[in-house]
Formats: structure tokens, C-alpha cells, sequence
């Protein structure tokens, strides 16, 4: 299983999903622009004492990433779609790809992959903000290891 | 869904389960003594601007919400049982219960409830540490409302 982090902005997020992506063998991609330094202490302490034990692959842009995987299932997380992330069919190397926190997803890729975008169903309340952008991984990564009776996990 | 926190000691983390929770409708416990007061500055800022719409009970022990919550249906989450959460048919007013981060569940609580411990796979590593407590809290509760058809959630 594959998780990218589009243009990623806060470090502690992506430690915490980086220790997601060790204890459940998952692929982490990171796809730059991003707002910290990957060698920042912040991500360190929150993720990991162990760097070493992630796959980790990072990406110049979204082009170069898209171009890389072309052909690979992708599907896009965001409050923008009707349709639940639990109608996925997950597959064994789906790739599964997370806006950036302040902004989620540009306009482009929302156009160029509309049929492939999905959401995490909340409570209506406009007052609330959404799920934590970690959290969001761990609910849909946990749904697509789930579906594929968590390999090589126990 | 109720989700209940042991004896927490890291203020970000309730934080951001009580962001959870409320973009879930979820209520949550919270079991005294905590490693924070609950109107900390970390806890507001990781979780909410609005602890308003959290639906939050403190008890002054585990003793006091046992005897509270007696006959409804407990899932205590633990490394150290070998079935897995997705096992659970999750009742509607379920109790989630997860220890502190630090230590987990003290001996009581797991002699008590031997037939109630669940656990969340993960990659057999010895170097991995764990998921993060938020993250655990998001995958077992988002398994719960799933299973019960994302009550109130679109």
C-alpha cells in the first residue's frame, strides 16, 4: 500500500504518518514543495526514532510523481467528493493520496481526477473543523489493509 | 459511539481525539488522574476551537465510570490481545476504551476484561514503536461507524 502526501506543511503530521506507514508496511511518498525540512527535529520526534525503518520516496512535483506510477490506482482524499472512501476496492499497491493541510488538493488535479476522489464521512457541522490530516491516513489506510485481511501484519 | 481515554497524559493527543470525536458525534471520557489540566493550551489548540460542541465526561476513576456504564457493551484496546478490532460487531453505543500512552491498561483492567481486549494489527518489528494514540482511537472508532452505516455522517 502506497500513502502521498501532496505538498505537505506541518512536520509532526508527517512523522505521525510516517510511524503509520513502519507499523503497517505501507510506502510513504512526499511529494515537494513542503513546508519543513525532512531532517527537522519535529519530524523525527513525532514519527520516528527509526528513519531507517521507512519506504520512504520523495517527488519533485506532482508531474514527476503522476509520471512515475502512471497506470497505478490512485485515489484522491477530500471533503469534495459525495462518495465514501469505504467504496474503494482496495488494491494491493493502490496509492493512497492526501491534500496539503491548509489547502487539500489544487483545482487541476481535482479536474484531471475527478472520478477518483473520495471522502471520509463527518458529522454536518460548519462550526467544526475536519479530521487531523494523520488521522485521515491511519481511518483510510487501516479501511484498504483491512479489505486485503492486513498482510504480513498480526 | 463513546470513546474513552485512560488516564491520558499527552495533551495534544486528547486534543486532537476531541476534534475526532466531534467531527464524528462521538462523546468522549475522559478517566482522572490526566497528565494535564483539560484547560490547556495544547489541548484546545491541537483539538478545537470549539470544546463547545464536544460532548466530554470526566470520571474521577475507572471505578467510577465501570459502575456508571455497567451492562453496556466495553472494548478495551490492547498490544496484548490477539484478536483483532474488525473482529467486534460494534453495537451503536459501543465503549472504546484505550489506556494511557505511556503504559496502556494497568493488570486490573486486563484480568478484569480478559474477553473484551482487542487489538489493531500491525508489522511484526521490534524497533517499530507503536501507532500513536490519536491515530488508534481514529481507526477503531471510523471501523465502528462503518459498520453501523456512518450514522448522521455525509
Amino acid at each position: 500500500m502506497n500513502i502521498v502526501l501532496f505538498e505537505p506543511e506541518i512536520p509532526q503530521n508527517t512523522g505521525n504518518i510516517a510511524r503509520t506507514c513502519v507499523v503497517t508496511g505501507a510506502k510513504l511518498h512526499l511529494i515537494e514543495p513542503m513546508g519543513f525540512r525532512i531532517d527537522e527535529k519535529q519530524v523525527k520526534r513525532a514519527g520516528l526514532d527509526y528513519w531507517d525503518l521507512l519506504d520512504l520516496e520523495i517527488h519533485d512535483d506532482f508531474k514527476a510523481f503522476e509520471k512515475k506510477y502512471e497506470g497505478s490506482p490512485f485515489y484522491f482524499m477530500t471533503t469534495k467528493s459525495s462518495r465514501f472512501y469505504t467504496d474503494i476496492k482496495f488494491e494491493e499497491d493502490a496509492f493512497l493520496i492526501f491534500g496539503k493541510e491548509s489547502a487539500g488538493l489544487p483545482p487541476k488535479i481535482h479536474e484531471k481526477y475527478k472520478e477518483n476522489r473520495f471522502k471520509i464521512p463527518m458529522i454536518d457541522n460548519p462550526k467544526a473543523r475536519s479530521l487531523n490530516l494523520s488521522n485521515s491516513v491511519g481511518i483510510v489506510l487501516y479501511e484498504a489493509l483491512r479489505q486485503n485481511r492486513f498482510p504480513d501484519m498480526s
